[in-house]
């Protein structure tokens, strides 16, 4: 299976972070590459990436990066492929630095940012599934699928929950 | 032209923010549709235009709000359709209120976030387009033909400005 | 006992926060209801749970979410029940974002909201009593006499204090 | 018709804010006292106005204030007559000095707190109602029939909205 | 000897950074009072100490609170015996909802606030000290040797660092 | 009548912000001089100033500046006369820049730091008068009245307003 | 003479800002370039740039940027000419985005970063003239009489102020 | 080897962070100095220090400092040596005090602000090393060999990581 996904980390380590992308697109089936390539430590790596990412057959480009995080914008000004960006909390500003880096491109170089660290990084790839699913019915079934097991997960923690009411 | 993206406006004082979105997807081509919804004062009306996008052919849809910006969310969870959220200065707090509101979504609903403001406006339709670029040769090609007139206006102003040089 | 407060937790994470809730209520001799129900991942389950409110004999309904905190405000979006929000910090941001998210609402849509965390967990439990004792004297009362206690303890600890004063 | 609501004014320089929460509470036919105390300047008469709210008769008290703002605490503190604060924009820093000194309140002493400013305001009226409407039948109705307008402006608006589409 | 400084804290909670406040006036022999008081929970008794402060013989008060940091505000507005504020960091917030509460105060009562935690509870300290240093020659003089000892310590612990220079 | 307090301003432009303090100081006939000097680019001037401060008589200083707001540090650094720092608001960080700036301080060199501003400026010459006041029983007692006053406008603006009750 | 210091703008709009910094090169007789290159809209131009910065015998180069400001940092990573970063506020956050993007630079890549807008520029030309001062004598010179030019201008300010003292 | 990097700590606890910079300094075969003087405890040191920086031969200064860091600030003042100013995260507000107490200088005296913290530290030395590569070339020499080192081991890294993908 061709790799659709390309997931590009800053540094190894946001790994811990960016993990959880391969592992939730693999539940989705969607098949991945993830690779690291730093905005400012291998600039030239980074935008090669960008650069070959719509020949190479990708349809969406993950990126995570921490701090002044210049990589998706960066992998966003050499491709027309969508980019998203996953703020990682790696300084002592608990993410707002990487955030408003990531968040507050300028117009015609839009990055679909996530929010910060984990959370961000599982809506990362539920994201590049919903891009995939506009044109894969097999993936939108599953995203379905996958909501509709979300709020029966809720249901039935409601029930458990409710069972030992505190004021019975 | 059938539309393929849905616009929506959490209140009618956004549109002067907003109406950037039809402009910019009219100028490539790509057919929308702009209505109004608040996930607070018409919760209902919110939640159908979410619930019926994927039926009626949307392949993207954007929502622009201010303050605690939760219509994209609010439409993000009840469609697999791709929401883009633009949160919009219209509060003291600058819009920090509307970027944390749109931007810090729980795993399993993603919103991809832009800029606050205008920048965030025109930036959600050039990645709606990215996203249809993904099944529409004809939208990725428009984009490229954009990113490269980007480039050239730089060069050009770069020309003008080098000639009276400041310290000739 | 008809229980007379709903309080909702937008996941079961939130619970070390919200336990506070009925155990205060507890105190105050306040029958309460326990539940789950996220605005994102099963709202429709939140929606219902605000329709029915009030032909439930709800008085008042509680709820604590964190990161872009949408929960009190779908809740107030579809009742007249008072709804008050407690922020819960659950991201790297400090619950800054579940304040503004909680906070910032939109004119005709009011959630009352209380501080980040266990406090505000805490002191959602005394204001749905202050609300449930405008007609409830026996609720009022214990309220009053909640407010001496607290007078009553600083007493106490100030008096343990003085004692061995540093500078004797 | 008695007084139920007490409206409190830091300054009279927050009466341009303020002012909404005596429109609103007419609106809904709901009679309303406002006056001024400043928790710094008069603390005496801010304490008194607390102390005397409940045999009084009113149900709830609006406290508008800006920068450090003390008010709505210091009322709150000395009754047990549910308090709404509402955070006013009147420094540099836009208003979030005034809602984190109204919202961070510690244990056993709620604040009710709105958004900063008009919007605030205007939600410290309905919220009152909606506290009132608890033991008011006649205000609950009132409140679901403004929610229902509400819904129905947004309607209309849509409407007039969708037919000059952009893209037609 | 006559305490001098009336050191109060919002919550026994504070001791561990107010601690130092005793600690340091003991240095610089000035006697002081410890006592609690909290303006939201015992407001009767804060009050009640800042309107005897004068006649007490104090001539200066240190607060020290957290959170929605009203204390020190409270105090002030009783008295015209100076008013130092410790803002302590005891919410998810760092301390930076307890230092606006503190330091942004209305025209007519000041609050002279220092550093958040344990940096600001030792300069209350020298703070208080300098004021009392205005008409105590004794306090000026030993507020000149810690001064001096101050420098002195710099001076000797640089002298240790340059000896083992890391490029030699 | 000689000096007492030394109004140090970091620039020329922060004048219409500082110019509250000789008034109120002058209300309460408390003499001072007023002059320039900036932490940065006259820092000799800074210094000396503080170094003189205590033998040329002076009981408080009063440092207004902006941006990385160093003055009042710097003077406190080399004097024990206590030093109140006003952040003022000249940078496009509303004075948050400024404000931690001065009360940032480390163990050992205080700032009395006041509000950001026009407010901070006025209470800094009324927490000056307060220094005075423990050993000047005439300013103490215009401070007493200058409170009574402010209590007394409270209540007669309170008469005023309480007339044209809106729900009348 | 050839030109020393190159000045890159992303986006003609930073010119009101930017343009401080060849009048002030000019002031101390350093030849400069001024253009136009976009990290996001023309990396390809900004790229070339920085990798022909130094063979084109520029011993500084100056950036200016906005919003998400990664034009420093792109210039920063294809060179070891020393970069000087300024960030520009345009955008609802005051700068805070930009100033965070420039600044927070991961290791291995430094942008020297100045004060947000009119200031910052100002600086990164004074800073700028340092560096070429280290090997450049009439330069260095040249900042001395700026250094004691700027001590005298407030010299003569404080000379004025003093004289019609407010208290006189 | 003389030593052309003068290296203060404004105190002894920021060495941990700040003997990175020393670190890479000698990897680079840059001689350094480092000691220790406070801008507030020891202002004469630190003055001294500055004021000797010039004559003693050093070509750039680097200040590491926490809280209202005024360190570098108050070095710039006094020379015309290049002063680079590390904010250290030493107060519970995260750096930020010191992120703006550094960067927000006003014009004519400039601090080149690096990152909070480790990445500033080391960044420091980077780009003091940029600074004297620009009159050295063996030091430029060095500086393009750790930037080649940089994007290799990042090519190594995704080597690595390439091999054992998540999805295969």
């Amino acid at each position: 299976m061709k790799p659709r996904v390309l997931v590009v980390l800053g540094s190894d380590s946001d790994l811990p972070v960016m993990e959880k992308v391969p592992e939730i697109l693999k539940e989705l089936q969607i098949s991945c590459t993830m690779t690291i390539a730093s905005a400012h430590r291998s600039p030239g790596r980074a935008i090669k990436l960008a650069m070959d990412a719509e020949k190479e057959g990708y349809d969406v480009i993950i990126a995570g990066a921490g701090m002044a995080a210049h990589l998706s914008g960066v992998l966003a000004s050499h491709t027309i492929v969508p980019v998203i960006g996953v703020p990682i909390n790696s300084s002592p500003l608990s993410g707002l630095d990487s955030l408003l880096s990531t968040v507050q491109m300028p117009p015609g170089v839009p990055v679909a940012t996530m929010a910060i660290g984990n959370a961000g990084a599982r809506n990362a790839a539920y994201f590049a599934a919903q891009i995939i699913g506009r044109k894969d019915r097999a993936v939108a079934k599953r995203l379905k699928a996958y909501k509709k097991k979300m709020a029966d997960e809720i249901e039935k923690k409601a029930r458990t929950m409710q069972k030992p009411s505190p004021n019975d």
